[in-house]
């Protein structure tokens, strides 16, 4: 038996796992923690009977535990829950959903307690990569990637030799502006931005896509995960998203992962690896598909690409500033507060104000994304 | 060091062996075997040093031996000297890169003399997959595949547990003649079907794409070497060769291997597995590559492909016969003596006149192999 925490339980990426748990009739959830969404939260703990749950909300925990009273479970609350969950004695494995920042400690306490990880974090190896990942080999952990691009890179690795990776070869949509030009992108609107051609996702993710941020995250966790240089990964333009991603080997062999763009393989992945199990859903057909094409990303007018390659070379605590700057940027996008290129103007000009930090603690790193959120809103508050 | 028997040495995936020997120093050549080919033998005997030598035409054997007096090297000839090379005792592989199904006894001998097998020849398992694969799994050898298609599906298939495989995903180019009409292949001479478009290699193989009795042959190797039921394998049509071949698991995931046309890959791959090696030679560039389409082969016009589904179901000795008479009907071909469809006819002409063995012992090929040259030579002299 399987037994799994799921933090992050009532977004898309915990929805689907439960769903992945409800199919394997050899998984079980021990904890689940999300933020605020307890009327969710009631129902998937009269389904899978978890024995501690974790609502962020301290206020909302508090309602939740009356609705729930009939039920054996814990309600904790706050970062402390959240650590409680993650180390929930009986778990394999902590799969890490909840987005921001707030995943680092969880998944330090969570390996420190000898817990696997399914990372479907990407902020924790963006902002504390060079922490997360020797503590995982300490600690003798896997970190196992949730998302599709890095579980499609992890298939492609299974079996080989690490030392042997040439290139990775990193797949993008491209996103719902592709091929547009900078002059284009200062019209472009909230509603136009939140249609992704492939996936359907969070709504601060789909923005991400659409600034191609969310690549050049994923090229940071890449570098981390995979324990290859910046150099060494590459950004492949393949809009319709069947490949996932490749890797690209010595002797010039690509390995590829390819897929309909169903999130609960790569979830699956991570909890059954190095084994595959049976999954309903729809199959690649390869002779209706009828071609896939590649183009190179347009790092101009996509600087969010660029602008992560940038503080990924930086290192220290640039990769920080850069996703705490975003993120506060796209909360602003998705309240109107600013235009679709205000992004990009927002995360440069943290960029240049902060002075870099070479391997910050976890302290350290909140204190900065706390300070990033502060300089970006007093330029708006002047 | 690695020790490698190279039977085939004169011809395009011997040499190109000897050329990936050339490139790693721990890799040594200590037998090598050809037909008749003693000018190049010669000069692979001056620089790779074996101990010994198979020159399958005794006189020419004769002639080598006065050729090469001054060195060190022991010049055998026949059956028996190709199976003598395959037993050298200090060899730990054999590549079986001799065309025909010349190529069944001395992979035996070399199996119970538990050398690994690196397989670039067809014709053993289309033949004899009933005897080689268990008789490998009885003396824990393995058969590494040396066909560029054969060994995309081993990389795929490298760490995962093949009782997972849902679909094997065989990609073919289609050939020169690909998306011609019965009507129009009434036409094409011997000069259009050796222009196949992505590939250099002999002539035989180059015919065998034109009419996809290669791909067929491929069908039913793949089917012994992974494992699968015929239904599990699928050709796509995918004519820039890019992707090597793919396998969908129970998961709905694909992994495919795609890199240039260059067989020296697949060569040190079963050469160096389960490492990879750096391999000078060009590699993909996905941005100017622009797109790979696919197609669902026509199996209608291109007869060679579903003859072999359908030989390769009925199993037994039908496969020999497929084969055998599409050997002897290429070498007509090629010496203009019938036309491109009448391959297809001679090849079902045989399949309806034999009368099914089931598991055949080798002596029953081979001369089920006579009995299906005799057929066709008694259809051209009447």
């Amino acid at each position: 038996m399987k037994k799994i925490v799921v933090l992050g339980s009532t977004g898309s990426i915990g929805t689907q796992t439960l769903d992945v748990v409800r199919n394997n009739s050899d998984m079980e959830v021990v904890a689940l923690a999300a933020g605020s969404n307890i009327k969710l939260l009631e129902e998937q703990i009269r389904e899978f009977r978890p024995r501690m749950v974790c609502v962020f909300d301290e206020k909302k925990a508090k309602e939740l535990r009356i609705l729930v009273s009939d039920c054996d479970v814990t309600i904790t609350s706050g970062m402390e829950g959240l650590i409680e969950c993650s180390v929930t004695p009986e778990a394999d494995v902590v799969l890490t959903a909840i987005v921001g920042m707030i995943g680092i400690q969880p998944t330090i306490a969570a390996i420190k307690a000898k817990k696997d990880i399914a990372l479907a974090n990407k902020e924790t190896l963006v902002t504390a990569g060079h922490i997360i990942m020797p503590l995982a080999g300490e600690y003798n952990v896997k970190i196992l990637p949730v998302d599709s691009e890095h579980s499609a890179i992890f298939q492609a690795l299974n079996g080989e030799n690490y030392n042997r990776i040439s290139r990775i070869l990193l797949t993008a949509s491209g996103g719902p502006f592709r091929g547009m030009t900078t002059k284009q992108l200062e019209k472009v609107g909230l509603e136009d931005a939140l249609k992704h051609p492939n996936w359907s996702m969070g709504r601060k993710i789909t923005i991400d896509s659409a600034t191609m941020v969310n690549k050049g995250l994923e090229v940071i966790e890449a570098k981390w995960l995979f324990g290859v240089e910046f150099n060494q990964i590459e950004v492949v333009v393949q809009p319709k998203s069947i490949i996932h991603s490749m890797v690209e080997f010595v002797d010039g062999g690509v390995i590829a992962q390819l897929g309909t763009p169903d999130m609960k393989l790569p979830i699956q992945y991570a909890l059954t690896y190095p084994d595959r199990r049976g999954l309903g859903g729809e199959r690649l057909d390869f002779t209706t598909l009828s071609s896939i094409s590649f183009e190179a990303p347009d790092l101009d007018t996509f600087r969010g690409l660029s602008l992560a390659y940038e503080v990924g070379k930086m290192g220290g605590s640039m990769p920080t500033v850069f996703n705490a700057a975003n993120e506060r940027a796209v909360a602003k996008f998705l309240n109107r507060e600013i235009s679709f290129l205000e992004i990009y103007e927002i995360i440069e000009d943290a960029i240049q104000w902060h002075r870099k930090v070479d391997n910050p603690s976890v302290d350290a790193i909140l204190e900065i994304e706390a300070q990033t959120y502060e300089r970006i809103e007093s330029r708006f508050h002047v």
